[in-house]
């Protein structure tokens, strides 16, 4: 398999908020052979890379081969077939300019890197693949925030998308989600190593030093406030079931040592359990991957998405598009709901678009878009191969003598959390 | 109605950890008049007080008279009937000794302070009702980490109750609520002000001075900390539905400032919404009025309880309880949820004591059992008249025929939340 991985200059670029940087690289990776009309451009999700199937850089700790199985030859987005690009959003961390980057004055952004949209992160993909010779796509496909992506295409640049596959998202996030993203950036802001954002490279003695061993020692980066920003993000990607089974009330392990964060004396009468060490250990991990700014950034990004805004409703923003789209959601997932796919399947279908709102039994929480990859596979394949009418895509609106009987696949139904 | 508050000292305690202190003193509130067998004790929430009902001490900020619907003269518990009684729990910070209060060297205790566990405040309550003259209770009730502290009534001295009234409540925590907890706790102890428990009137001098002030100041206290666990509190409490109705993605008024917390350069470009502005109004009352280290030690005596822990499951203990009880539960609860009730109510009905698991429709969360008096009013009132024949209690095992036709409360049902 052709596989590519880079870096593009695109030049001065003007966010949505009226800020112009001078150049914006944008870092990302390539999969197959472009034939012309074979293009699938895949969006990450919040913490995600460009590095979407295991090949190029191996840079992105855990964001590397976020989606391998799902992406790859001979896998649901074939890469012997479509030639899949995957770009890593302005604002993030893994090479393309964010916070983290160089401005023009030779130091790190910090916060005075411009607020980042949804809408960045699409034109600066458009850009891209115009780069690429990339004209009309064959699909977009993103998950969670990166579906909102997805969606913000479909919106921005109607007829170059022929299919939109929008995974484990929604037109706009609750307020639920508001809250706990907001406490999360408060857990950043917080923390005094965050400084203001200014924590680049600058040592005790405000002489510039690497950055790595300032994250290695956790005196400089405002490692704690991310460290839970993260751990408030990893709850809301699993559910109730899914954390009993994985971990229920149980102890950690004796090797596990309750040493992540401070804690007091009369902590150690009380079991340091499973779950808490899961975290911390997700925790760490985390910190050595991801820059504090950029996750300010893109939790910003994700909260301010509005399909709907400066339209009527979201079946008006997504009226010019006149591809195919499929909606995939999953039962367990409470970050975006069944309910909230819903309400974009009914808003496709005001369009007349073909549309099907494939519903996935699973309780794994929002996690099962990443980790269910036998029931996410088939849908995704048989919809990039034949639109709605693929043999696995199922859609809520079919008539129940239309299924087959051993469909494994819930309807939607109201949940304690639905509206 | 005769009230009386004050201060208990109960001499010498041992905690259940094995640590003994000199000297513990129990602040607690009475309301009406003890007749012999008229005694209802109610146990308060996580950040609760003994100020049920609004007389007596007026020092509880937020805290005061917080179920001040549901207990008084002529209300569903019925001062002119029942002599109430509710008692501060160890550890808390409303005039029961804790963390915050003089330990025997004179200083504060801090993080010396014994860990606490539900069963020190059942023990604690029992000897001060001895202290009362009060012997067999005529009902113990409980919301919450309240209702934890009311079985543990029944499992700890099961002839020393008639009714047990358990609201929004549940055998144990479940992982979910655990995850969340252990990252509250951790936003407290990464606040550098936190340091090690050891913040109670010391200056950056090192001189004594007023916890008030430094309270105010917000610069030696872990305010921030403990406002970020409040508001990830405040999430659980409420629901998607509530929250939605409360707040939708909608934008503070214009007086609203987004001052509460550090933020960056960018976030000005960004609404700053009521949800957030109403997390940051309440953070800051709490963090006036509550103590940082008796959120620590509080909420790990609610991550602890386990009903079964010392028997072969929860039925068997509460084996040895012979009165009657009352479970209620409220549908859009997710801290607390229908299902874990219902769990509990079958281990009442393996006991053969007379149980009905009453279930309210409401969509306000795990508040509903403070917010909607007028659904929790009456099947309180009829429990502690006539037991579970009571007019308004109803019970998920009726038979549906038997049910009025207007009947306004849900069956149990599963949901995205259930395991």
């Amino acid at each position: 398999m052709k596989t590519d991985s880079g870096t593009v200059d695109l030049g001065a670029f003007d966010f949505e908020c009226g800020v112009e940087i001078p150049s914006l690289e944008v870092a990302y990776e390539s999969y197959g052979e472009f034939t012309g009309d074979n293009a699938v451009l895949v969006c990450h999700a919040l913490t995600g890379s460009q590095n979407v199937a295991g090949y190029g850089s191996d840079t992105a700790g855990q964001a590397r081969a976020w989606w391998n199985d799902i992406v790859g030859p001979g896998k649901a987005i074939d890469t012997n077939e479509y030639y899949v690009v995957c770009a890593n959003v302005p604002g993030s961390c893994y090479g393309t300019t964010g916070p983290a980057s160089e401005g023009p004055d030779g130091d790190p952004y910090g916060t005075d890197f411009p607020p980042v949209t949804v809408g960045d992160w699409t034109r600066s993909q458009r850009l891209l693949l115009d780069e690429l010779g990339v004209g009309r796509l064959h699909a977009v496909v993103g998950g969670s925030v990166g579906g909102m992506n997805a969606l913000d295409w479909v919106q921005r640049y109607p007829d170059d998308v022929r299919y939109l596959l929008a995974v484990a998202t929604a037109g706009r996030l609750d307020p639920q989600c508001l809250a706990l993203d907001a406490i999360a950036r408060r857990a950043i802001t917080t923390d005094p190593n965050w400084n203001g954002g200014d924590y680049y490279g600058v040592s005790d003695e405000g002489t510039e030093s690497d950055g790595s061993s300032d994250s290695s020692d956790g005196g400089k980066t405002p490692d704690d406030g991310l460290a839970l920003a993260r751990q408030l993000g990893h709850v809301m990607y699993l559910s109730k079931a899914s954390m009993e089974r994985k971990f229920g009330r149980r102890a950690a392990g004796r090797d596990a040592q309750r040493d992540s964060f401070p804690t007091d004396p009369a902590a150690s009468f009380f079991p340091y359990r499973d779950v808490e060490s899961y975290l911390d250990y997700q925790a760490e991990k985390f910190v050595e991957r991801f820059d504090a700014n950029s996750y300010l950034y893109l939790t910003r990004a994700m909260d301010d998405y509005d399909l709907s805004e400066g339209y009527e409703d979201d079946a008006d923003a997504v009226a010019a598009f006149e591809g195919e789209a499929l909606l995939l959601s999953f039962t367990g997932d409470w970050h975006f709901t069944t309910e909230q796919a819903e309400s974009l399947a009914e808003s496709f279908r005001e369009t007349s678009v073909p549309v099907a709102h494939h519903v996935v039994e699973s309780d794994h929480g929002h996690d099962a878009f990443l980790v269910e990859p036998e029931k996410v596979g088939p849908p995704v394949r048989d919809f990039l191969e034949s639109g709605v009418e693929g043999r696995s895509v199922h859609d809520t609106e079919e008539e129940p003598e239309s299924l087959p009987d051993d469909r494994d696949f819930a309807p939607v139904h109201s949940s304690l959390f639905s509206r």
